[in-house]
């Protein structure tokens, strides 16, 4: 039988109705089934600051732990102010932290940014892929994954509607799990 | 008598012993007398979160406030994970929003990386000179202020004991006066 | 009577019916009084080489001086490959040369990137913005200029036909103006 | 027996004297026996332009074909001006077109940046990572390779002096052959 790959799904944004949540939801639906795709919140995590690790927060230890878990990752991240969003990169970082003990270490993984705009969130695309390369996170070059546009795609109840969208969403994943199984081999 | 200008100076670590923090009181204490400098700080501020916006934290209330007031910023960044801390990329997204009420637009910037390694917080200087770009908000081009090695500059007290890092940082205060005073003319 | 500056429109792009170039004379025409607008060319200069400055090509030697009686400059850039063309990135490189004799220092300047795409050429107009600092070009924030859709934006003739596009370029000319006279004060 | 890899070797800088060439040429002196590495020139490569693919130049089709016969790639570039050199960035674009023909496809590689600075060429590594990303060539996170002070590494003839950097090549290029069978696999 197949290994599946378990893939921490993270999403960037906080909002409820967050269309970065919506769009990570239709990659989960759309994922082969060699992946096991699960979502890890990052709300809720404590500023990072090295002081506190002699006794690190709680939700700190929680989140390493399912990091730890995890074969790969998803990551989907909003543009704020052309980078990614502080709860974001602060969940990079107490990822990689302790010194010494980081855990994301060698995972491979996808990134994908979501926007209402044309720009499609590409500076939060690639200042997410250079914090990658310090944790030794190889990132898929391609497809690249730039959603634009990302108010007019979904119904009222979250699910997308644009076909051409769908199609492409179906492709990355594919090539994602590809990508997952090439760089996780023992 | 010659305007004063304000200018906020935000620290992108949260650590007590922070090099980037001895570097701000340094920088401080090198001003000229056009400027009148003062810490401002990011700690507790909660996750920017647009779903809030209808009743925002008192912290983001506050802290927008502080930057409003002020005629120009100091940022001081370490570099985490190749980028700027989550912490200080909050602290931009919280003083950009709501949409339409951005409080850093149109003030003048200088940005400095403090770092104990040989590249001296590079990755985090340029991030956030990027999403500087969008917030409105001219960064001083040169001179640039790479600070590597930072963990021999300073004695026990806090106090830089390196001659050449105490020249270039009063020539920086120089120029950034210059630059303060250039770009905030009505 | 109101002094003139001196502005070199720079064009990163070598074909004959770019789109930046149609979008550089667009914004040419759309200047106010208060600048002097050339294009300076950047096709026929030889790679940059350090070996060569003990007798530099001629057509370096030219271009220098060109950027040298410069006041300020507009670039125009496509993307390639999520970056500058190397064609631009070597005419920035030829004019911050020899050592010591960097020809654009201290000069303000815009960044307007062009694409057919909706990218709109972000990743050449902020890796463009990185190499300016350096060069000590403060380039201004906003309005950031990001022009996509490029092919759907001019006429056979080579005429904007667009007119949103056209209200922005006249906006983005005045704030130009403006920064360039601000930061060009004696 | 062991399948050998063909690594083209790719140096951004066309200084005789190169410290990039210098550190390329130590590089291939501790490859692994699973590559075969040859330097591939990109030296005399006439700047990309669109209008010539009618009719591509001579060196453009042989600087393709060279590529297209490799398994992956070891790039080395200087910093010039927080950026990759002109001409480095360059071949990179001819090698990625005609329009749907990228020489690159698929292939992975290894970015090492060398500088006579501390800063190491962070910003060319970055920026050519971006590059990458969109030829599709998946670039080695860990070790990343920023090489520094290096106009004190080499003697006289060119030789790698430094031990702990002669041991980190050592290690880099272990893990660089490594990367290229996990991604070259069929």
């Amino acid at each position: 039988m197949m290994k599946k790959h378990n893939i921490a799904v993270i999403v960037g944004s906080l909002r409820k109705e967050s269309f970065n949540l919506k769009t990570a939801k239709t990659l989960m639906s759309l994922a082969p089934e060699s992946l096991s795709m699960k979502l890890v919140s990052i709300a809720g995590l404590p500023w990072f600051n090295e002081d506190l690790e002699g006794s690190p927060p709680k939700e700190w230890v929680a989140f390493r732990e399912q990091i730890r878990a995890a074969d790969g990752f998803l990551f989907l991240t909003p543009e704020y102010n052309r980078s990614v969003p502080g709860v974001l990169k602060n969940a990079i970082d107490v990822g990689s932290r302790p010194y010494g003990e980081n855990s994301w270490d060698g995972k491979p993984a996808g990134v994908v940014s979501v926007s209402i705009g044309n720009i499609s969130g590409f500076g939060a695309n690639h200042h997410l892929r250079q914090s990658l390369t310090f944790v030794n996170v190889p990132a898929m070059a391609q497809p690249e994954a730039y959603i634009g546009g990302a108010a007019d795609l979904f119904d009222d109840n979250g699910q997308l509607t644009n076909d051409s969208t769908k199609d492409f969403l179906k492709s990355y994943m594919a090539a994602f799990a590809k990508w997952i199984a090439t760089n996780t081999q023992s």
